[in-house]
């Protein structure tokens, strides 16, 4: 297929620079793009590239297109990534969804699955789970008893959903993803670890998104909840009552321990962690790799760690944040000898 | 089911104060509760949420009650948590163990299942495994050759064993753990990696639990070796050779790096990171984000890590570490000045 | 089978020392080995074992051999460990391939799949997929549409390999494995995040290792790519298009953001996290731990991170680093004051 670039232009609300009838039929990175294609710049780091792009137009801010000497066929926007987004999804609407039920898919009688569903290869569905509207279920992957899926969700290949799982509607779940594993309860019996029976269930509202090999929790007794529109990435740990308020986004590699609650529209960046029973709020951003051992109750950017150095001189810095204390206490004992000392001095 | 309070506080060894005559049927959380719930307060955050409980009766500690305007029905106990545990399991005694082979099971001829035993769909059972009594093999999961499980361990779905791995009784694997993967075993051989053949195997004692996409790799040589009752959350690395003593408990997003012995009796927080070849003792807690680069000798509680904070101030105070060894330098020289000058000065 | 030490010691390029016609037929660690095994010493940590082994030779390096009173037959070899290795694999070749398709796969009919090649019980081969020769897919493994698998390379059981993505020769895929899901590409909507279709695909060299439940997601437009002889281990995130160079082996649980490119020849311990949009050269090392939050232009060894210490002491250094800025100021200023008054002050 092939648009003119007007037609996109006009789909995500941007202006035209240049022949708005050039045809175009996918999209290119500025370096990799050739005839046909169209591109984006919202990285600065990338600007570089703008002048020798073979692509057949640019989507770019205004004031980008004003710094810059590029010419060329463009669709100028406020937000080029999220026009970027918008015209991506023009120009590649994806493969149909997909109907009916694979002969080695192994479907308990008492489940109950729609007509417009479509169920992969050799998955499980077992008793009493529900398959929603159109919902797409990959090969391998697995639904327990009682779990129920909304419309136009997909599974897929190798997913697990755990039992008495509730996953709304437009949910994308990504292979090797877990979600209603028990939580690690777990209570202590003369030295021994005795299991705390998980009771509770996992609700995920509509339009989440799942990483691959992420894993969700089952609470204790109350349920585990990803609120509307938030979105993991790949080997995140969401532990038991966890709340994840909704649109928020969790970068890969992160976990958030029991009975946290994490705020709307948060932005948890790559490798952070987060201790149990602890609250942030909405709107707050972690940059990544990022430890989180207290409430965090304004919004607002946070971050934690040290630098990176060569192995050498970290070496010596490291050692000393074993002496921070004692350097901050030799520190004020200098400093109230030599304000004793020092003439004139009015502190 | 319901139980009077009576009876559960007798099972659990607590008093009951109030009417031990009361019915429960299930339990619930403080401030979710309803009448024919019992609930419990372990955590002091909560206590705030015990005068409004609905719930007919609370398990509590001697002193909580003691500290409280609680009068409702409660049952008395020193372990409040433990006592929990116990009503949970008494209340929600599970499924039953099922049995048999789904049709839609592989199980190789030379594989020895125990009749009492349940394979569920699409399962696969490769040559010469054991499959011990009343052991439940989930949905998907694969058990590799040589491969043997004992008595009432239950595998959840999409489970992978590899092959030659022993497992305990009584064990309850979660879905996406893979046991008995490849250790990360490679040599340099003219600037392009050999690889050293994974010859060990892994060794799962009794009462373990293995979290959701937690991953343990076979040994080198020897076996890598998680002991009775070590209990494991989701998305844990154990390297090949690892040992895991006996009733440790380890939190989620762990890793263990190769040939490490942790000690028994402690307790890994999560995001912990550990060393290769390290010796951790016994009763050891490391809070979670704790990175382990040296062997902890002595049981204790030990920690790593930086504070989280703005942003901003973060910037400023990340880029003096890296300027740590400098100022202790300075600090001390300053030290030497001034207490060559300071009059009266004894040092 | 069992080989004479002399044949070994060819094998590998060695020199004898002792009795070159005692057989051997397995391997052992120098403290677990008995007769007709042959062992290694390559880690210090372990020179210790070397006078009591019973193993009926040692692999050693000339230093090594000098500095001790080992007596007893030997490989000399610069390189035990690479030596060992080699032994290792001559002595266990490992279980031949397997040829022909299980029963139980389902094989879409325009699968190309060579004759030599394996497939295991309840695989899924999705349509226009290429199975190259003599290449092994385990139990439950699902390759995706149009994904192309080179010759020799061997997929361990419950490994998801997504539509699109290119597969080297002679890899090695661990149980568990993801490689193609959906980059973690969203935009921001009016405070809801829009998914920004992921059209790349991944693209793995030959001789590449990939551990058990390590994800690989798919280019956002351009390709994710990991060159040939890359090593990862378990647990891994790499982000979409990132760019694994040639020769690079990555440890246990590190986290690679999007667009980050890691050099050739580089070493990334375990936990690692990585930025996006980074550049690390070649030849750079992290150690275990490491956070890295910017480019690292030049080959080296880079650390960073904080020492563990016993949580009593921790506390207090660890909220000392809040105030690192300020006392680098005040430092300052004290130094200012005391060599103005210094006297005789060269400064």
């Amino acid at each position: 297929m092939s648009v003119t670039l007007e037609e996109l232009a006009r789909r995500v609300g941007g202006e035209v620079q240049g022949d708005g009838e050039c045809r175009i039929d996918s999209v290119g990175t500025l370096i990799g793009a050739s005839a046909g294609q169209i591109s984006f710049l919202s990285n600065v780091r990338y600007k570089r590239h703008l002048k020798d792009t073979q692509a057949s137009a640019v989507i770019i801010s205004p004031d980008d297109l004003a710094a810059s000497e590029y010419t060329g066929n463009a669709i100028v926007s406020q937000d080029p990534y999220l026009a970027y987004a918008k015209v991506a999804v023009q120009l590649n609407p994806g493969p149909p969804a997909r109907q009916g039920i694979h002969a080695s898919a192994v479907v308990d009688a008492t489940a109950v699955v729609h007509e417009s569903a479509w169920l992969g290869p050799n998955c499980v569905i077992e008793a009493n789970a529900l398959i929603g509207e159109r919902v797409q279920i990959g090969a391998g992957s697995v639904v327990g008893e009682g779990t129920a899926i909304g419309a136009d969700t997909v599974l897929l290949p190798n997913v697990t959903l755990c039992h008495g799982v509730k996953i709304g509607m437009r949910g994308r779940i990504h292979p090797g993803a877990v979600i209603g594993s028990d939580g690690f309860g777990i209570a202590l019996d003369g030295g021994r670890w005795t299991k705390v029976p998980q009771l509770g269930s996992v609700q995920i509202g509509d339009d989440v998104e799942i990483g691959a090999n992420t894993t969700v929790d089952r609470g204790a007794i109350d349920s585990t909840i990803i609120e509307d529109g938030a979105k993991l990435d790949n080997q995140i740990q969401i532990a038991h009552n966890v709340i994840v308020g909704a649109h928020t986004a969790i970068a890969g590699c992160v976990g958030i321990a029991g009975s946290t609650r994490i705020g709307k529209h948060c932005a948890i960046g790559g490798g952070v962690g987060i201790a149990g029973h602890l609250e942030i709020a909405d709107h707050v951003t972690l940059t990544g790799g990022t430890t989180v051992l207290q409430s965090i109750r304004r919004s607002g950017v946070y971050s934690s760690g040290a630098p990176v150095e060569t192995n050498q001189k970290w070496h010596r810095n490291y050692l000393r944040i074993k002496q921070l204390d004692e350097m901050a206490r030799r520190l004020k004992e200098l400093e109230s000898r030599l304000l004793d000392e020092a003439p004139g001095n009015e502190e």
